[in-house]
């Protein structure tokens, strides 16, 4: 039950976590556990004890479940209490969780570029945190465009992210990404895409992207830790060429 | 109850309105449930239909109240359900009140210049939403660097509010507030104060401010629906002076 004065509620005071359950098996959850950590100590709150407790919650959740595709979340909290503003002290987090069928999406991505920025210059614009109000925004103003997924740029107006993805370009044979200093999610399937393009010996780089970076672009993918990775075909209406690379570079992640 | 999987808890996607209630009666009421409607447009939520069942919710708890100063906050969200950062259809959305014990401050405040910036790129910033995570950052900071409040800036650098406050100041005579341009809430008690210097003649206007636009303030306060006006006696470890015409614009707010 989640008190009406919970800070996830009242002030977006927390995190989530989605993890991708299989067949009842969640995937890549150190890596989503070992990011919760580094998200709490930003935000001072406790950092979970090697985060068992919230193994545990989400390893019993996805038991329960048939051999559905699943999303999986935890939300942690600051908790209950305290006045306006200020945390209660002591601070008593809160967790819970939740799965949902997360059918994958069998066509590649439209996006437009939403007038949303990212936030940059605040910490949690590298934290999935509970405060996505900006990201649904985005979102909503992709969709009522008749497109998918929302580009967003930073408030510099270098290019960032999706509203709930990550965004890779071939540019010149190079594989490129914002940097996390542009105010993007550390993704974990952006780090495992890093990770095997190296492995495949594909130059890559994390990069400060003028706005006008994608013209330019050959090709532009999302990453999604529900989806993998998901081609784009038009960016504001433009159409984007698809990569001959993707199926090998998808195929090693 | 507060579903799970209420988008309020889950993304921020909501508002909320925080209301004095003085010996049960609720202060400036209209003008919350106003800027309540105003927001559900910005978010695309449903308008409260003359905001009635948001009125009654207030009015009914309020009653209940002793003569104790409280705070009556409303929190009103885009419903449970949804798939990701998209919003279901039909839109439910759902309400909860609560009270809590409001005892007004009786020191001046200490400000000390946050590193979290008021995020004036995106429309949630003139809002009070439940995305309301970087202002607990900046507070926190602020209250980690022995301050009571935080002076945020925009992502232009440009003076804009407290974490939780509008701010004002005193300029060669003048009486000086972010425009609601700079990415600030549209305060309740800001308008109200800027009506009320108007009835007085004094001077005010509302500005883009640089960086440094304080460092030659000759009084700085604070405006807060559940205080009034607070004034500051520091920035930054500096000591500001109090302003002689304080008194005479309160008692006209």
């Amino acid at each position: 039950v989640i008190a009406p004065d919970d800070r996830g509620f009242t002030l977006g005071d927390g995190l989530f976590e989605t993890v991708l359950a299989e067949d009842g098996r969640l995937q890549h959850l150190d890596a989503h556990l070992d990011r919760l950590a580094v998200g709490c100590e930003v935000l001072g709150l406790p950092a979970p004890d090697h985060a068992e407790a919230e193994r545990r919650m989400l390893v019993a959740l996805a038991d329960g479940l048939d051999g559905t595709r699943a999303a999986v979340r935890l939300s942690l909290t600051a908790g209950a209490g305290g006045r306006g503003l200020d945390r209660p002290d002591p601070l008593r987090p809160f967790m819970v969780a939740t799965a949902a069928p997360a059918p994958k999406p069998q066509t590649p991505a439209r996006l437009v570029t939403s007038s949303v920025r990212r936030n940059d210059q605040s910490p949690a614009s590298r934290l999935k945190s509970l405060a996505y109000l900006d990201n649904v925004l985005a979102r909503a103003e992709a969709r009522a465009a008749g497109a998918d997924e929302a580009l967003m740029r930073n408030t510099r107006g270098e290019v960032a992210c999706a509203a709930a993805a990550n965004l890779f370009w071939i540019e010149g044979g190079r594989l490129l990404t914002p940097a996390l200093a542009c105010g993007v999610l550390a993704g974990i399937t952006r780090a495992r895409v890093l990770a095997a393009a190296r492995r495949l010996e594909i130059e890559v780089a994390e990069v400060r992207a003028a706005p006008d970076a994608l013209d330019t672009a050959q090709a532009i993918f999302l990453t999604i830790s529900l989806v993998g990775l998901r081609p784009v075909e038009s960016l504001d209406g433009r159409t984007v060429a698809m990569w001959a690379g993707l199926a090998q570079l998808a195929a090693e992640v």
